[in-house]
């Protein structure tokens, strides 16, 4: 078996070639891809159900079961990314933006691929495929460490990807999986400096924790979701209790679910109390402050800690405020910068919410639940990022692109 | 004195209001610190005195001496410089792309600006003006670290710019000099994190790789230009040698100055003595390969040290390459990303040299002297990325904002 960095390096040799390559080959090959997926799910089924069971006899949760599992369903909706994926225009060679001096010089902002892509990754088969789609689209070689829980069914996903896409003209070590998945080959990843372009970490606090002890590479976060629902007072009633039950309920353990709902001090009385009871309703625990309290008896207590909580669970951290100002300070004192909810009717309140609010995506009368790169219309995405520089928000396509400027002239010097 | 923490923190709490000013209040403001910089040229040129004298006293080059003495001419030019920050559009607020979903909702990309910007240079002057107006005008609040050896000058021109910029609404913190120009101060600001949201170190390799060492803050590295210039066979003869001489000793001291050039072996008998007459003539010291002393027997050796040396003198490595093929091979095995020429009349060889070069700026028929913020419009210019995220090639305005999506709805919730 290869080490890590053997792999890095016949990653960084093929990067290249990857990145030349047609979009009529990439798209083709993503199609092709997709098909093998379909046409192996048996065998693909098969591999996997050695991942389950050894994971269902070492105790693992139901939750992380559910997600390792892989079906016929499973295996199809794959597929549907990578076509997805495939009918995304071309990010490569895309002229993001052009001007021409008076000197005569054009110049021409292009996008063009990373180079090589790392992604490390929880016990998600499904995220195989995607991260392969993605980097492959946008020109990128990719290197796929997932978990080793997951890892019987990952080498079978990316032979079968790896077998069509090679049918159609892309280079072998375009997508390629570490066979060892434990944590020297994480750590190994996070050390090839020189050869790794982009190492986008998906996992829990721990992982963060070691990308910023260990990572020489060039890193993305793909940090927490404590996100907020701030319910203002010109809010339409029946809106705002579909949205805050939809952000907190519809998928509650994932990272763009709300973990805080913020209400103007008008509705406490009114609207806060039938909210509550429809949450209640649905098995979602109540923490609140003591206005929420008196407006609803039943609530928990909440303390400085709820507010940082990012619970991933049924339950939620509620708070009434006096105004628009204390909601967005709550929000920028506590969030963590990936998907913001205000429910509005009022115009201004909605535009100094979007403008003041210092979050990855501020939603004016949606669920934070379309924080995500399939609903923003990316196909697929290789993550979320909570932090600033580079990309911020859902990360599709062109979020794996780096740009250069090509300088056309005609002799030009400088005075 | 205040530490540098608190300084950061003082930065921190400013910056949402920096963020809010409207471009009026910018522009009025960056049009005033112009102005008081012409109108305190001479108490600004007397605090630069004792700099300038200290710095002779103690033995410092003439190249530095230069960059740090203040004139009328040059504070002029920093004014300009100012007023052309002012011409450029507000960053701020833009709409870098907004599409709409199939469930109504409507995206958009907004650019907002990145918060705390901060910045370690070297003793020259004019920067203190140029960073406080590209992140004045960007929206972000500034940290400026300049050397021990500009202290008096760099002091003098912050009480300028602020007593300027106060006066038209702009926050005092806005700009803030570190007082301590020592290895300490430098150390802390790369540590501050979660105050500092961008570090930009300019300066040489120490400094690069004391970042790397030390930094925990989010940082772009404004790195090495070894940069080269490829003359295709297909070249005009007298374009090329002006590209060449251009690119050479124009001012050989800057980063975007060629050190190599590459000619290919069709004109290593023509072209290439009568182009290294012309550099010989102008002082060029020449090292180069076996066929290039066959050619010119006058040229020194050149070895694998050569290519990877950014002389930043009048100094300069050449090689006879066969092909475009190997000429493309040797910028990307031993640039440094930072600008890359090729003199060609051949439209397949100008745009495979354009796709295949990896580096932040390729110029085709023109002098790599125009890799520079203020050469590509900018109007003054943060440094230029030599890495991939984020930003690459010359830094101008946009690349000290980040973007945040702002969704319009209409009560969705998420199936």
């Amino acid at each position: 078996m290869s080490s890590v960095i053997e792999l890095c390096e016949r990653a960084a040799q093929t990067a290249p070639e990857v990145a030349r390559l047609s979009g009529e080959v990439k798209d083709s090959a993503l199609h092709a891809m997709a098909e093998a997926l379909q046409d192996e799910t048996a065998a693909l089924v098969e591999a996997n159900r050695a991942d389950v069971e050894a994971a269902r006899h070492a105790g693992t949760s139901a939750t992380i079961l559910d997600r390792l599992t892989l079906t016929d369903k499973r295996l199809a909706s794959m597929a549907d990314g990578l076509r997805s994926v495939a009918a995304q225009p071309d990010p490569v060679g895309e002229v993001v933006e052009g001007w021409k001096r008076p000197n005569g010089l054009s110049i021409e902002k292009v996008r063009v691929p990373l180079g090589v892509i790392a992604v490390i990754y929880e016990a998600r088969p499904n995220v195989t495929a995607d991260v392969a789609g993605l980097c492959l689209k946008s020109g990128n070689a990719c290197i796929l460490r997932g978990s080793s829980t997951a890892l019987a069914s990952n080498k079978a996903i990316v032979e079968v990807l790896t077998t069509a896409a090679t049918s159609q003209g892309v280079p072998a070590a375009a997508i390629q999986l570490i066979g060892d998945a434990d944590r020297a080959s994480a750590v190994a990843l996070m050390q090839a400096k020189g050869l790794v372009d982009l190492l986008v970490p998906r996992g829990g606090r721990a992982l963060i924790q070691s990308i910023e002890e260990n990572a020489t590479v060039p890193f993305i976060i793909d940090g927490d979701g404590n996100c907020h629902v701030y319910v203002d007072r010109s809010a339409d009633p029946s809106m705002a209790t579909e949205i805050v039950v939809n952000a907190k309920t519809q998928r509650p353990s994932v990272c763009n679910a709300a973990e805080t709902l913020l209400v103007h001090e008008d509705l406490a009385d009114g609207w806060l109390p039938a909210a509550l009871d429809a949450l209640a309703a649905l098995g979602v625990e109540v923490l609140g402050d003591d206005r929420v309290r008196k407006a609803w008896p039943a609530a928990g207590e909440a303390t400085e800690e709820d507010w940082a909580t990012e619970y991933l669970d049924l339950k939620i951290a509620v708070r009434v405020v006096d105004s628009l100002d204390e909601a967005i300070a709550h929000v920028n004192r506590w969030g963590t910068s990936n998907a913001e909810a205000i429910v509005t009717e009022d115009h201004r309140a909605a535009r100094r919410f979007a403008a003041e609010v210092d979050s990855g995506s501020i939603f004016v009368n949606a669920s934070t639940r379309f924080s995500d790169g399939s609903e923003f219309g990316y196909g697929a995405e290789i993550g979320i990022s909570t932090q600033k520089l580079h990309a911020r928000g859902p990360m599709g396509l062109r979020e794996l692109t780096a740009t250069k400027y090509v300088v056309w002239g005609d002799g030009q010097t400088r005075l």
